[in-house]
């Protein structure tokens, strides 16, 4: 495909180029025009000189031209010290207008401080304009490729697992309710379920990246209706140590990668540092993250409340694995199971055999071995009294399953810390809450 | 991760291992057990001579286990040409039990021959552990993997966009309404409002991987309620034939690394050939295909059905491909505008800016340039009556807009075609169907 993308003009200098883009600005004085054109990858300058016969119908153009309409230029690159953008300009011979943009903008993308992040999120085709919504998604889809390439090295097969379900349960979250022909069909709040039929297929190691569903009524930074889910599910562990072990290895892998690719670029437009981790992340024991927390930093909290991490033990374990470990990631482990989901392995004493991982203060992921022993997972659902609800799934350990565990990742809030921006109605592509169906 | 696969045993001769997999079979003899054991990437032979005083635990172990049960076996890797299964056995030193198949199986899976496809979609997880079958979406993600990579190698974006939408109109096909809180919501028959969404927000080249929703009441080998859709959109293009280019190139990319990796074992295990096709594809116009098909193969159909592909027609044009190109995959471009979607270009005479793509006999591909214009999109729609329905669309064309294209592939359907398997209920990882959601 030959289209040229700004960022590589400076391999043109002197040579023709076609290239296209939006008009990003334009300054019309008294003997010249300066054109600056954006596309995904940069801005370079056009200079169109009025005196010039031949620019004639150019600058006639460009004198009626909106900002934001479309252009496709062919002119000359010129490397030019004086200009601050990048050194170089374009001498054009030909101007096509390729689209118009007909109304004055709704707000000004190119500084979004004070515009209301509803009014953003109503016009999200013009908020992505702005450059850094832009390539925040650039690096959202790189440390997801490097997450993937990981998982292809270490022998995983991507799969796609259905989002209509026939039961409503599997946690206590809301789900919702399709009108499926006569009948009622449910969206899946993960691909859990099937992921661990994966396992009991004999596929051996798994993932899925795709969206999930989730009925809460809740407006927070972190909360949405729908959101990418990245999802790991693996055969033949020993221990839920051995899903602690890869997930550090993926994430480590991919900042790594995402780094190399992007770090100084990162620096730049959102001013963070991609912290690449060391290898192994620190881990703590639950009850262990509140009594440091009460000793380092007098956070004091009921004892009822300690079978969870509150938000605000999230937040403080971040200054905890700084102070303690100095390091941005840290593993919680040995919550009570009684509060997780049936499906995860517990051990003699009641103790969940999986983890939290908390990065910068918030939880990325629940991590588990799973319970694949078809007595003890009928039990754990029957307990819960899940039992009809969850008999489909029940069926999947009948015939003999694997020891395997697995864990989620957010894409979207993986995002959110990655680039320290406030809330995931930012870092998805279009957010989905309650209130929100639109754009 | 240490856990070893059972094909790089090869590389351990003389050595004790540690190995996983499903019992996948047993010789109980007079004087030895012959245990086979299965992973996800092959077969292996475990052997327990009965007279040694040390294999007393084992040998009573295999005494009463049934198939299909998990163990992890440790033991020496020995080479032994007499062994048919890979020339090497296993001489164990310590089976472990981690999991029991309670019953007898449903089916054979390994012969699935006589088995209803019915039966096998309610077992999936017991027709999955067929080798074809789990086999089958290892080549599945690998082609998946390679069609990423040529995108990501040509600077494309991978996005994720919603599947709830506020309304419930894009072409005449039916949608899923889900119940939203106080109100309604419906689930995205594609991406491609969003992909273009992306187009006037300047992202460039874009693509997505994510389930697709359709309420149609209809029960033929290629069509599901729910399927994975690969989808392409980028900007900056002169022409549909651009798309098409891009399309035809990506395709070739994966599949010939597809058969690098695994040609061989696709050969074996499905008796096909992966066919690398050659670039540029073979183009022919809608009339001109109606008009070979009867000159060649006296294939007659009434005039009004000419404005389309019939299923015939597309059967009929793989063998038109085969013997007029020597080719695997034909575009067909040249169809009247008013049968397609508003949102595609059409020239003044009223002919689509597009173009399906046929393999092997069945359309995988619609793709086209769009139309970018405002005025004109506007115009379309209302055309067919959609002016309100779609109206949040319309608006992303409003503040200029580059000339973009796109297409879009049916994972599901293009691995059917890959391996010649009947039908997308085999292809999918778990089929959804007017009449299935189970399990």
């Amino acid at each position: 495909m030959e289209k040229l993308n700004i960022e590589e003009l400076n391999k043109y200098f002197d040579k023709e180029v076609t290239i296209s883009g939006f008009v990003d600005n334009i300054r019309n004085l008294q003997w010249v025009q300066f054109v600056i054109l954006r596309d995904a990858t940069g801005k370079v300058q056009v200079t169109i000189e009025k005196s010039e016969e031949a620019n004639k119908e150019m600058v006639s153009i460009i004198d009626t031209l909106p900002l934001e309409s479309t252009v496709k230029i062919t002119g000359k690159v010129v490397e030019s010290p004086k200009v601050k953008l990048n050194g170089m300009e374009i001498i054009p011979t030909k101007i096509e207008v390729t689209s118009t943009s007909g109304e004055e903008l709704p707000f000004n993308f190119k500084d979004l401080s004070n515009v209301n992040l509803d009014t953003r999120l109503d016009y999200r085709f013009i908020d992505l304009r702005n450059d850094k919504n832009n390539f925040m998604f650039k690096v959202q889809s790189t440390l997801i490729k490097y997450m993937r390439e990981y998982l292809y090295n270490n022998d995983f097969t991507e799969i796609h697992t259905p989002k209509f379900i026939a039961a409503a349960s599997e946690s206590g979250a809301e789900v919702f309710e399709v009108k499926y022909f006569d009948r009622k069909a449910y969206l899946a709040q993960s691909p859990q379920f099937y992921k661990q039929m994966a396992m009991a297929s004999g596929m051996g190691r798994i993932f899925e990246v795709a969206p999930c569903f989730r009925a809460e009524n809740s407006n927070t930074s972190r909360h949405a209706t729908e959101f990418t889910s990245f999802d790991v599910e693996f055969s033949y562990i020993n221990s839920f140590e051995d899903v602690m072990n890869l997930e550090a290895e993926m994430l480590t892998y991919a900042l790594g990668k995402l780094k190399e690719e992007y770090g100084e670029k990162i620096k730049e437009v959102f001013g963070e540092e991609v912290v690449v981790p060391t290898l192994p992340f620190p881990t703590m024991r639950l009850a262990d993250v509140y009594k440091e927390l009460e000793e380092r930093y007098g956070y004091k909290v009921d004892d009822s409340e300690k079978t969870d991490m509150t938000t605000e033990a999230e937040k403080l374990s971040y200054k905890l694995a700084k102070d303690k470990f100095n390091h941005e990631f840290m593993f919680i482990i040995d919550f009570p199971a009684e509060k997780r989901a049936f499906y995860h392995m517990r051990n003699e004493e009641g103790i969940l055999q999986g983890y939290d991982l908390i990065w910068r203060g918030v939880e990325i992921t629940s991590g588990a071995q799973r319970e694949h022993r078809y007595e003890e997972v009928c039990k754990n659902a029957n307990e819960k009294g899940l039992g009809e609800d969850v008999k489909f799934y029940l069926e999947f350990f009948k015939y003999g399953c694997p020891p395997h565990g697995g864990f989620a990742i957010g894409v979207d809030r993986l995002t959110m810390l990655l680039l320290s921006i406030p809330s995931v109605k930012e870092t998805q592509f279009l957010f989905r809450g309650p209130n929100r169906l639109n754009p």
